[in-house]
């Protein structure tokens, strides 16, 4: 992909995950999953199919829409381990809160409201419960998460599986129920056209996507997770930052009258999910957020030059709005006023399909990204 | 719990899972979770505060209400490798409907139509996956469960979580969402009173519940999964009967105007399971289903008494529909049209909370219970 990469350079395929392994499963998984979309109509419901692709799945179910989702946390737990062995604190807490952000961030990308989120909670065996630190950190920190995105924790699974999950490990995930009320939330897409101004909003570091990468990295640094990313951070402390919570900005959007007429929630394949949406538009980008220190950090270590970067890390931009171009600074206000910070970054302009970064010079084009 | 246990019994906790070191933590989340109920009342709903406890979690959300809920499968995946290696059959076919089956069949206890189901497919690698047959099985039988209980299939996760998960291993599980609609169809045990019957639905084998104990028990058998548990059926085989799928027969029972009070789905704790409501009830069985081959197997070979089964295991019956008397003999008729074996077992009385089987001569009380 990177034809400047030195041969330092440590990619994403490089740090374990093969999606060459996974796709074809995928891809079949998917089209099953399509061809169940009409047992809705026994129910006198129907999918919106626009969402079949999309982050959320979203269903008519008459007065409103139905959205449903769940998401996994991924390897950042392993970090948390490592670093709680290397410096006694527990970090679940964090870890919660990326947990349900993994799921809370996708759902309401089609404009739905999170209303029940459900822990599944799946350890390496009993013992892992009985570290009471641990576990009531993980819980406090699952509390507290709802508690900022205003959902309902209905309830879960916590089992214990030995032979399944390693031990002394916990893998963990979220799924989370919404709706989309009144029925004109919905931005599965169909309203995003040229002219569109596009908001990022700010990311806190790594988010719980490109962990693998950053794991593998560690064997590279002398102090490994504790090596300085800034002055007095570290980089384990860096990596472990909270995903931010987006939907209080969904949220205040909808109170303040704007609709975003798409969203994408900036995690695998980095700023690539700006292309996610199927039509042939062109992003153009003309200003690109602040880089967090972990995150140029990794950069750096990894040999990465800027286009591999941006095609695997968030970059400084964890979700992207898409909003009329009138309603693009006030976007930017409202998120600035519920503590996150945003910026105008480019418009939408008729394709073909490509992304433009222009402050580095990127382009990314439709076969840069496979992820329907 | 056992008095007449001899040494050589085999009990749950003995085969690796401590709910000793669970149940603090789980006593914690719940309590954080029934605090975050509040917070739908800021998007104008509230919770079915009586579904806290029950099988899967209840918003009312104006024209009906929503049930959600994520469910694990456990370790049966790991019979089907063992037997996989032994036979070379894949069995992630009966796999996946086991795993839909976890989340389908608490769903439906409050009521609910399950509409979406999203799949959690977490592997130990890549690799996983790449293994054609046994992926096209999974999807396979995933798809053919969401077609016999008429779901649609949203999406999912198929992360690749080394150094997480066991290499060559997967954890499965599902979340489902789906909606009490007409309001009057909500089950969770308020209508539930003396005179009611109880109707219990055959299971198929040992479902998704006491896998831990029928594994342990396989280094007791000379032959190990390969031992018959019947004329030409092995252990294996017979473990890896897939859990029956329950929405068909709760669905039929609504179009044939029979509302269940309240329902119980028997999986882990046996019939105990049965005293599920907190009401101070009475449940006196008169009537006991046929024991499949496959646990009167587990039970003889664990050195089991009655007691000891009925408690972890569910003896034949997979499911239990509490209805008015006069409904009792057509739930039945009902759950036959559907293919599912049936039986009025027994009735409803005035508490002290208990439950009397009576064929057997075992009495359960509220301190062999603490499932909320």
């Amino acid at each position: 992909m990177n034809p400047t990469s030195t041969p330092a350079t440590l990619s994403y395929e490089q740090a374990g995950v093969n999606y060459d392994l996974i796709d074809p499963l995928k891809v079949t998984a998917q089209r099953a999953a399509a061809a169940t979309a009409g047992h809705l109509a026994a129910h006198g419901f129907t999918e919106v199919a626009a969402s079949r692709g999309e982050s959320a799945y979203v269903v008519d179910v008459g007065p409103f829409y139905l959205a449903s989702i769940v998401e996994c946390l991924g390897s950042k737990a392993l970090v948390a381990d490592e670093m709680h062995a290397l410096t006694g604190k527990s970090y679940y807490d964090g870890i919660a809160q990326d947990t349900i952000a993994m799921a809370i961030n996708d759902l309401i990308t089609v404009g739905a409201t999170p209303l029940v989120v459900q822990a599944y909670w799946a350890a390496g065996g009993s013992e892992w419960f009985a570290d009471a630190q641990r576990s009531q950190a993980l819980v406090a920190g699952w509390k507290r998460a709802c508690d900022v995105c205003r959902v309902a924790w209905g309830g879960g699974e916590t089992p214990a599986l030995a032979g399944i999950v390693e031990a002394g490990r916990i893998d963990l995930a979220a799924s989370c129920t919404g709706l989309i009320n009144p029925k004109t939330r919905l931005s599965v897409g169909d309203q995003l056209a040229p002219g569109d101004a596009i908001v990022l909003l700010a990311s806190s570091g790594i988010h719980a996507n490109g962990l693998s990468l950053a794991r593998k990295l560690v064997e590279r640094l002398p102090q490994g997770y504790l090596t300085e990313v800034a002055p007095g951070l570290t980089y384990g402390d860096a990596l472990l930052a909270p995903t931010v919570l987006y939907s209080p900005v969904t949220e205040a959007l909808y109170a303040a009258g704007i609709t975003p007429h798409y969203c994408a929630n900036i995690t695998g394949h980095g700023w690539r999910k700006l292309l996610r949406h199927p039509a042939e538009h062109r992003y153009r980008i003309h200003s690109v957020p602040a880089v967090t220190p972990v995150l140029k950090f990794i950069q750096r270590h990894a040999g990465q030059d800027d286009r591999e970067a941006y095609s695997t890390l968030n970059m400084g931009a964890g979700f992207a709005i898409f909003v009329a171009a009138a309603d693009a600074q006030r976007t930017v206000d409202v998120a600035r006023a519920q503590g996150i910070e945003a910026l105008v970054a480019g418009q939408v302009e008729a394709g073909p399909k490509e992304l433009l970064i222009e402050p580095l010079g990127i382009r990314f084009g439709t076969d840069d990204l496979q992820l329907r």
